[in-house]
This record gives structure tokens, C-alpha cells and sequence, in this order.
């Protein structure tokens, strides 16, 4: 559809931190509105130069990233987030042009801010204050402990090329920013041409804010062209759209064999199964008839996550069908998403109408049946609020297709990426398991069954072929996020056919734009290389106890160590009469020995720390606040009547706050015993000053 | 080299729990000693049918490990390492023909066993004894807790195709194979051709020990032909080879396309960087000439993980140059490895010289120069003990370039896969950096500096192209398990030319051959999917005191709810007395009040977790042995004196050991106070009888 379009603006891009349009004379791609045909912009990148783009992000974008800290990056996206969440209106108004309804616009742009919130605030919680991650515990690698190995994480040295897909232009792009962006590794976004000028729109909100750092962000309105051509193993591709070209961009020799590290979110043939259980009138049938009367009509179903294929026991397709027209009769109306009372708007384009439509043609052809629905163009309500038709519309009916064979290859392989579903039948949970593989691979499932058990099965028989399940039941059906919705703390994405990648899931999506490094060396070169104190570092017992030391004077290492303390029999018999903890070890000779892990009585764990306080607490009012918790504690030997034990302390891991006058201190905590075996070990984690 | 070869065996293939050679008639391709040339056996696959291997390891391998948990498969595999380990002669003699000194033979062969060893410890110590791994923790995603999230991990539903370089026939088969098979994923191994039959020989031995269950493993003796198109995205590859097979095999279309899961371990442009501080006469420069020459000589230099690239100060390149050629002449002596006192045997094939002599001609020819070695053939040890030449013996001398130009692109593209190493210089830290990066991703680099401050640059500077960076210092020179040693505990790989894949690691790579897949659903059934209770879920209050069950007894969900006991200001000031904690919070109410934490003088959290352990505890002797620690302690609302505090203690995760007569309980404990506020949370670990 590129024709010329005289007189209709372009849509721009952001490129090395500037606007940019095309030339004159360029002749670019129009884009219309969804529900009137109505042109209302152009795009094209032609005379864009996306290798300086690519380039100034390895240059400018890493470098002035690169001077923030994970925390500091994060607390930008809770800026930038505030920031959206009060401009957000003119969003919603541009986003019903390209057919979007309210309910639409919440879960495109209030979801997308959503994630924003979510990762500002999962980035300050769950990473350390500084620019490596560290992934799991140190390995000791010698004996005596002067050789360990640990993985760490580090962002990778270029660029994240983000290509979106058309149906959510806001979320879609603020989903991959936000875990790209507190990585440390800046973007270049490339939206869907039929939506792109609500993102770039977006995009004008986020620079106006003025609080990300030059090189972070750049758009691209109109074709990515070669861009993989400028890409290589530094760089990540993360895209978002059809099987078909999710395919065509794997084979790129850069992504194949060039080590572009590529993930793919691409539509599929997701599931929703009704259990056994789940029969009419149980909430969990309710709950699942509704939930695909949402997924059918959500974003008049262009969802990657829509359920497109309904598998129900064969006695109950009958009863969904009925269920189904019941509902879609009962809440949904068709038509301009501007207009009081519509439920479903239009498909974004009259290309995705007819595609639609040809999809569903082929799914009856090969012995399909309508349920319900029309492949006729439906009479819509308009923005004026009358009922009529639109020829340059792109309206269609919620359709639901129904499968006498539960095996036809159009029901697991054919996607109508539209309001449209398949309801086929299956014999027993094993042949629905069946069934839901037949997709090859997808990003979710619904599961609706109040059964413990046939959740289990059906779960843990499906998991691997999905990227997500979902199981419906009455405890969740009320507050379930639903079906179709990816939220920002679990990965989105799926195997086989869905694409094979993975987006959000929290910091996992934060560590896919890093590069997990296995570090082998002495304990004091591992805590040169982290910033985090390990085992066998040196430690500085400085003269000042380590509890005097406000943040800006504690350094990792700073270590304090106890005098003996000995532990006598009435101390034990003591602390078991006033705590309660009469345990036979602590309290009973006899039976004490016959244990195979004890000597005899031995002094209580929970005595132990406590005296461990004891002997390393400062008890003036000084820089640590409190001691909120602890972590890793392991009785190692225990400790009978005449052991004495000591405590060595030592600042291990430091994480000042950047919104708070104080931040977190985690102490590396050893008991040893009067011949300086190891009796416990473990983390005192405290709040200190700055 | 195919060549008719009648009267030499043929190498078998064991497929589908049965032998199998080729049918009479079949020619197949030779296989030489390395050091004399002689004709030892032949390969082919002629006739072999891969998908029916495929469909078996699908069908009987997925049902006999799907009997299995992690830990069952995990205790198989340390049976193997016994059984190998009392059997490894027979493969040492074996292995000396392809040109494996005893040292290289304790690299492959002990190195593999010792791998099966660390994945039989940690299969049992890190993963649960079921068959569903869970990822991070739950996610509340409904405000009253009804609806959660997590992510588990479920097995592939398919087959394992490691296939193998010719350089570790042993180790490169165990450390891919250990983490399928504790994942519960049947392998299909093709070692390659030149060093296949000591593989048959350890697969002999594996089958003979009647470990395994039936479909785990199968062999391929030969060209594997076409398996790739029999494999879809429920199946991994494992390639370990050329970064030219490796971008082959990526092409495939089920691989860029089908949703393989590929993986690659490819030869990359290793480096070594020596620091400015590791001058002549430190340990560190020492350690360094040592490491490099080790990697030049070690399997001949073939190794994927050699030193190609020694990156050194500008004014060190003759000191380290001078350095090496002394410790060869010191030390290295070439020759048969069946010979007493080599210490460097031969390529692995005629093939594999001519290979390496116009990689290091072709260097030459591009700028670089011959500081140690020659590219004549070098006179050597025979099997005899005497000296001379072998016109069919496939041996090099170690050969050091050394190029004026840092930049040159051979140094940084061009692999010689033998005895060979480039020497160039750097003029400052950012200067090494970016040397290193040239090499497009590598496996490994080594960094020699006794200074914290250099490693932190280096290590951070160069970690995102590498899959390792070893730190050599004087305080691990001695005990470091080396720069071109994998070890199980940390991932093998790297990205970009390095072929971008991970294995190893640990539990990861058995991760590797799962699925994450999001879960969401109520409390209830995330608790019946996972086998691990589950914050929200149902309790069992049983009138048994779960203590009082041993583990066929105790379920998932058993709590105990003890009643209130109150808080006095006395009990807090006994507890400070006692322990010695009389921190300020505890002992002075005007300063209690002026931290912004606390109310006033408040409880201990030692004193509450003491008290707590007195209200769950049940005193007389009974299936609890021992509570052997605590994990994830949160203190949330603080007790003062007047307060009251109850414990619920609810039985989390039961984990029954394999081979004693005892298992892991994880108790989730939650202290309430009388307005039924958390207090604090935690995990209690104990030791529970069967």
C-alpha cells in the first residue's frame, strides 16, 4: 500500500537524539485510521542512516549509561513512569484511531506504565547498587580455598534493536525498553508502520520528560531496512510478530550465524482447556467462558496471547458453544472505539481484515464450522452512535469455529489472528495433552479445573510445549490477570512455534541484554571484580567497630572479631526454660547421644545467634538502624557444655538506597569454637545511615 | 579419506539398547593411529535409520527416565563415575592412539568422570528429589494473595544430539550427557570420527554397567547424515567443533527456524593478558609463561579453549618471548605418548597437521614472525624411546608468533588449531581491552595482576565477549585449576565467534535441557503443581504434632498453630543480660524511640525466632533429628514489651534422601502477634527420619 501522499505528514524518527524526517520528494507508506479509513500520516526511513544509529548507541548511548548504576536506572523508569501516567490522555485519544477501545488503551498504555513501575521498582529491590550482577554462589575450586570460581553478569557492549508488532504500540515498546534500560544497554525501537505514530507519540512524551540520559532511546518510524546487515554478537534483536517473519529474520546470516543475540515473540496456537470438573454451572466454567469471550474480543483478538484453540471434553463443546453466544449476545458491541457502549473496535487495518477473513475461509474449507459469527461485514456502531455499515472500516464479527475432528491440521497450525477461536473435544486428559502439543510450541494455556490433581497432570503434561499456563479455578477467577495479559514479573514467550524467546520475567529480562561470565580467581580478586566480600578476602580489623561506620565509611572487608565466649550447662538448661525450647538435644542426656548428629546435650542454634549478637553488637545508638533479617544460616558443629564460641563479623555487601538517608549492610557472620572449627554461618542483614 | 578398508572393523554404533554395525559390503572411513599412521578401524552409518534413534530416545527413553527424580539420576550417574573409574585403564591404553600423552589422558578421561562425579553431588545437594524445578520466587499478583505466580522448570519432550569434537572423546560425551540425564532427556552422542572409538569404548562400558535405563543413551560410530531434520523444538543440539561447522549447522532450517534448541561450543581467539604490574621476577609473570606454555603443549594445542592471542605490555613482548622458549626447551619433549617421558604427543591426524601448517603459513604470511618453533617437521620420541622422524606420525613443534602489528587481522581471525600461539603488544589498559575484543567472543582469557584495581578493569572490561576469565595472581598460581580447563561448576562457552552457547555450570546446563514456563493460579494449585506448599494455601491442622511424623507420615500443608505468649519488658532485659546483645533498641527506651524503625524498646528478633522454636518444638526424641539452619528470615513488625507472639509452622518441602535413612524438611514459619500482624518469616530447615 505505498502510494503518494502529498500534504500528509510523516511520522518522525528519533535518531541520535534528534528528530528526523524524510526529505522532500519522498513518497512514504500511509497510515489510516482503523475504523474510517481516513489517512492520517505517512512513514519511511529512506536517507535514514541506521549504521550511524547503531553506532551512536555503542558510542553515546553505552557511555552515558554506562555512569548510572542499576538503582539509578531504575529509579529513572519510576520517573519516567510518573511522568507518562500524567500525559497519558492525549495517548489514549491518538491510540482509538487505530481502533483500540478504552479497555484497549488501559492494557496498551496504563500496562505498558505499568511495566515501567514494575521494573523501577524490581530494579532497586532485587540488583545491587552498582553494574554487576552476580548469578549464584561462589564455587569453591582448591581446598584450601584460594581458588573460586563465580558467574557474573555484565551488559553486553552494543545495541537493543527492538521491532514491535502493530496491535500494542505503547506497551509493546515500554515492555523491552524498561529491562534494556536498566541493563545499561540503550535502545532503538522500531514500532509496526499501521500504529507506530501512537509510539512515536510515546516516544515525544519520553524525550519532553528529559530524564533519560543521552543515546538511551532512539525510534525508527517506517521500515528497519537492513538494520540485522549492522548488527553482530554485542547486540540484541528482540522481535515481536508474525512466525512468518520471525523466520525470515533468523535465517539472517548476522542472527544465524553471526551471533546477533535474537529472541522472538511470535503468535501462536495458544489453548484453553476446560477439566473434567469444570462442568456448567461451576464457577470454573464460568470463569473460562468468560475468559475466551475476552480473549476473542480483547483488541478484537489481535493478541499473540489470544486462545485460538478451545479444548474441551467432547461432551461439552455443545454447552461452550451455547455459553459462548450467550455472552458475546449479552456484552459485546462491535464497533468505532470513540463511541459510548463499544466492547470491540475494529482490526487495525484493512489488510489484517482481509487476512483475517482468508484465515477463517481456509480453517471452513478444511472442516471448520461456523459456531458462531459471520465472515459478512457487520453492521457497527458508528462514532456518531447510529448503527450502520463503514466500507473503509476494518470490522468483523467475533467468530467461533467448531471441529468435529479434533486432529485437523488447520486447528493447530492456522491462525486467524483475529476475533476468532476452534472449539474441539477431547477423550481424556491425556489426549488433551495431546492436543495442546499439537500446536508445536505456544506462549500460553489456560487450564480451568478446581482439581488439584488434574491440574498437576495437565500442568506439568503440558508445561514444556508453553511459555506460560494459567489455571483458572474459583479462588482465582475473580483475580486473575487473565489469559491474554503478560505481566512484567513472569516471562512472556514460548517454544517452538511462539518463537522460542523470552521477554519480562522480572530481572530475567534484565540479564537477557547481559552476558553471564563465569570468574575464576583468588577470594580477594573475586571481591576486587564484584564489590561483594567473599570467604578467604582479606579483612580489615580496623581499631573502629565496623557498627561506628555509616555507609560512606564502610568499606567491604571492614571486620570485627569477638573474644570466647564458653557456653556452660546451665546456660543451655537456662535459655530452654525461658524460650520454651525444651528439645531432648538440649535437655536430656541420654537421649542426646543416641541422636547420630549429636554429641550429647548441646547448646540450642537459636542460643548460638543470639549470643553471636551478643558478642558483635555495639550497643550505643550509632549508623546501623536495625537488623531486618537474616539469611543462609547453617549449623555446622555443634556445640556442647565448655565449648566457648566467637564471632568473626564482616561487611560484606553494601547497597546504599538512592531515595533514603540509609541502605542495606549484609554481614558475613562466622561462630567458631575454641579450636576454631566452623560452628554456624550466615548473613546478618541491617539497615545502616549514610 | 574414504577409502575401502575390508578386514578392519568397524567402529559400532549402539542404538536402541542394541550393537550395530553396518550390513556387509559397506565402505566406511578410516581411522589412524596418530603417532604411526596405522589403519586402527573404520566408520559409517550407511544404513543406519536416525529417526527411529530419534523416535526411541522420544518414546522409550523419555518413559524410563520419566520414572526417575533429580536425585535418583543424580545417585545413577555417581554409580557410573565408580564404575568407570575402576575400569579407566582399559580406555587410557585406547586413547594413547590418538596421540594423548597420560596427562592428556587424565584431562579427558579422569576430567569426564570426575564431571559425572559433580553432577551425581549437586543433582542431589541443589535440584529437589522430584521431577519440577522451581525459578526464583512467587510472585503475588492479586492484592489478597489469591492469585500467584512462579516459573518451573519441566524437562524437553525429546532427545539430546550431543555432537562431539575430536579433541576430548571421553570428557566431550560426559559433560554433555550428565546434565541431559539429570534433567531426564535421553542422549543421542556423535563423537567425531578421528577419536570415535574411544567413545565406543566408554559407551561400552557404560552399557556393561547396566546403569543406565533403556533409551538414555545411544551412540552414533559415523557421519550423522541428516539428523537434523529429524529434530523440532522439543529436541537440543549440543555442537561442539569449528565455528565454520558450527554457522553450518545453525543454518539449518530446524535450527534457525524449527526451534532447536542449538547450542555451540566453537574454537575461538582465547586470549591471555599480562598485567603492567606482572613484571620478570613476580609470581604472576612466572604463573603466566607457565599457564601459556601448558595451553600450547597440552592435547598438542588442541584444545578449543587454548591461548591463541597473548596480550602483553609493549616493552614485555621479548621478556615473554624469551620466558617461553625457555620453559619448551625446559620441558616440553615431543613424541608417541606410549613413549616414556613425552610430554607432547601428536595431532589427532595427518588431516589436522596440514590443517594447523597453512593456518600458521597463512600468519606468517599476513605480517607475523616465528619467535619459537618451526614448521619442519621436528625430529621425536618414538614409541621406542629413541629419536627420529615418522613420515605417517601427524607431529609439530609448539610454534610462538610474534606480530609488530597489535592489530593485525590474522592475529585476532585466523585459528591454528595446534601448538600455536601470537604475542602482541598493548600500550595501556583500555588498549588491552580493546585488543581482546578483536577476537569477536571467546571462550576463555586469562588476566595475570596481582593488582585488585587492574582485575577490576580488565575482568569487567573484557567479561561481556568472553564465556570465562580466569584471574592469575600469586595467591592461586598454585592451587588454579588452569586457563583451558572447563570445570562442571561454571558454564563452558562464549559469546560470538565462541558460537554463543553455554554449557556446564553446574545445575544450569541441566536447566539447559528444560523449559521455564510462568505458572499462575491460586496458592492451592500452584502448591499441587509444584509439590511445595505455598503461602495462601490450605493448612492441615492436624491433631498430631507434624514433628511427631516421620516422612512417610508428614504431607505437604501439616501446621501447627501454637498459642499466644506474651512479651514482658523484663523477658526483654533477662535476654539482653543473657546473650550480651544490649543493643539500644532493647535497653534504652529514649534512644529506642529516636530510631525511626522502632516504637520503643522492643524485642530481639533472637529472642523471638528463640521463643518461636520454644512454641513449635515438641521435646521428646522423634522422626526431627536436628535443625540444621534457616533461610530467608524477614523481621516486618517489631514486638514491644505487652505484646504477644504466636508461631504457625507449616511443612513446606520434603525432600527424602536416596541413601540415608533421613530427608530434608523445609518448615515455612510465620511469627503473628495478638493482632494477628507478621511479625517475621522464615524458613526452618530440619533433618527428618523416613
Amino acid at each position: 500500500m505505498t502510494t503518494t501522499s502529498v500534504g500528509v505528514e510523516f511520522v518522525p524518527s528519533f535518531v541520535q537524539d534528534a528528530w528526523w524526517t524524510p526529505e522532500a520528494g519522498v513518497t512514504g507508506t500511509e497510515v489510516r485510521d482503523a475504523s474510517t479509513g481516513d489517512v492520517l500520516a505517512q512513514v519511511s526511513t529512506d536517507g535514514l542512516d541506521l549504521a550511524e544509529m547503531v553506532e551512536y548507541g555503542r558510542s553515546v548511548g553505552q557511555t552515558e549509561l554506562g555512569k548510572l548504576t542499576f538503582h539509578q536506572r531504575a529509579l529513572k523508569l519510576k520517573e519516567l513512569a510518573q511522568f507518562l501516567n500524567s500525559h497519558r490522555e492525549a495517548l489514549y485519544e491518538l491510540s482509538h484511531r487505530s481502533g483500540a477501545t478504552k479497555i484497549d488503551n488501559m492494557i496498551d498504555i496504563d500496562g505498558g506504565i505499568g511495566v515501567l513501575f514494575t521494573f523501577g521498582s524490581k530494579g532497586r529491590r532485587e540488583l545491587p547498587n552498582s553494574q554487576v550482577v552476580i548469578d549464584g554462589p561462589a564455587e569453591v575450586l582448591a581446598k584450601d580455598g584460594s581458588f573460586i570460581g563465580e558467574h557474573i553478569y555484565t551488559r553486553i557492549p552494543g545495541v537493543a534493536v527492538q521491532i514491535n508488532a502493530f496491535n500494542f504500540p505503547v506497551w509493546g515498546m515500554l515492555e523491552k525498553f524498561a529491562p534494556a534500560f536498566i541493563a545499561g544497554v540503550p535502545t532503538i525501537v522500531k514500532p509496526a508502520t499501521p500504529t507506530g505514530y501512537v509510539t512515536a507519540a510515546a516516544v515525544k512524551l519520553i524525550i519532553e520528560s528529559n530524564i533519560l540520559p543521552a543515546g538511551s532511546l532512539q525510534l525508527i518510524s517506517g521500515s528497519a531496512r537492513d538494520m540485522l546487515d549492522h548488527l553482530d554478537y554485542r547486540d540484541a534483536v528482540s522481535f515481536t510478530g508474525s512466525a512468518t517473519t520471525a523466520n525470515l529474520l533468523k535465517s539472517h546470516p548476522n542472527v544465524a550465524q553471526g551471533g546477533i543475540r535474537f529472541t522472538a515473540e511470535a503468535d501462536s496456537l495458544n489453548a484453553a482447556i476446560l477439566g473434567p470438573d469444570a462442568v456448567p454451572g461451576t464457577p470454573e466454567f464460568d470463569a473460562f467462558i468468560k475468559s475466551l469471550v475476552t480473549e476473542m474480543t480483547a483488541k478484537a483478538g489481535q493478541k499473540c496471547t489470544s486462545i485460538r484453540r478451545t479444548i474441551v471434553p467432547t461432551e461439552r463443546v455443545q454447552d461452550v458453544v451455547d455459553a459462548v453466544r450467550a455472552r458475546i449476545e449479552e456484552r459485546v458491541v462491535v464497533g468505532d472505539p470513540r463511541a459510548e457502549g463499544v466492547t470491540m473496535g475494529a482490526l487495525a487495518s484493512l489488510e489484517q481484515l482481509a487476512d483475517v477473513r482468508a484465515a477463517v475461509q481456509e480453517m471452513l474449507d478444511a472442516g471448520g464450522e461456523l459456531a458462531y459469527g459471520t465472515l459478512d461485514s457487520p453492521k457497527v456502531t458508528l462514532q456518531d452512535g447510529t448503527v450502520g455499515s463503514v466500507d473503509d472500516g476494518a470490522f468483523m464479527s467475533p467468530v467461533l469455529l467448531k471441529f468435529a475432528d479434533a486432529e485437523a491440521e488447520a486447528v493447530h497450525s492456522r491462525e486467524a489472528f483475529g476475533p476468532v477461536s476452534s472449539v474441539i473435544g477431547y477423550k481424556d486428559l491425556d489426549d488433551a495433552i495431546r492436543l495442546a502439543a499439537m500446536g508445536s510450541g505456544s506462549l500460553v494455556a489456560t487450564v480451568a479445573t478446581n482439581d488439584p490433581e488434574t491440574a498437576r497432570k495437565l500442568v506439568t503434561g503440558i508445561a514444556a510445549h508453553h511459555g506460560r499456563v494459567l489455571v483458572l479455578n474459583r479462588e482465582d477467577a475473580r483475580t486473575s490477570t487473565g489469559h491474554g495479559s503478560p505481566v512484567p514479573h513472569l516471562v512472556h514467550g514460548g517454544p517452538g512455534r511462539a518463537g522460542g524467546g523470552e521477554e519480562l520475567g522480572g530481572i530475567r529480562s534484565v540479564l537477557h541484554h547481559m552476558q553471564r561470565t563465569a570468574v575464576q580467581g583468588s577470594p580477594n580478586m573475586l571481591t576486587a571484580i564484584t564489590g561483594v566480600w567473599h570467604t578467604g578476602a582479606d579483612r580489615n580489623f580496623d581499631e573502629v567497630h565496623p557498627f561506628r561506620k555509616n555507609l560512606a565509611e564502610l568499606k567491604i572487608g571492614d571486620a570485627l572479631r569477638s573474644d570466647l565466649r564458653q557456653v556452660t550447662l546451665e546456660d543451655i538448661t537456662a535459655f530452654a526454660n525461658e524460650t520454651g525450647d525444651t528439645f531432648y538435644a538440649h535437655t536430656n542426656q541420654e537421649a542426646a547421644e543416641a541422636n547420630p548428629f549429636f554429641p550429647g546435650i548441646v547448646a540450642h542454634g537459636y542460643l548460638l545467634l543470639s549470643w553471636g549478637a551478643g558478642l558483635f553488637v555495639e550497643p550505643a545508638p550509632g549508623p546501623v538502624l536495625a537488623n531486618y533479617g537474616l539469611e543462609n544460616l547453617r549449623f555446622v558443629t555443634p556445640v556442647a557444655a565448655g565449648d566457648s564460641i566467637r564471632v568473626t563479623l564482616t561487611a560484606k555487601r553494601i547497597t546504599p538506597r538512592e531515595t533514603d538517608e540509609y541502605g542495606e549492610v549484609a554481614w558475613d557472620a562466622v561462630l567458631t569454637n575454641q579450636n576454631d572449627e566452623i560452628v554456624a554461618t550466615y548473613d546478618v542483614l541491617t539497615l545502616v545511615e549514610k
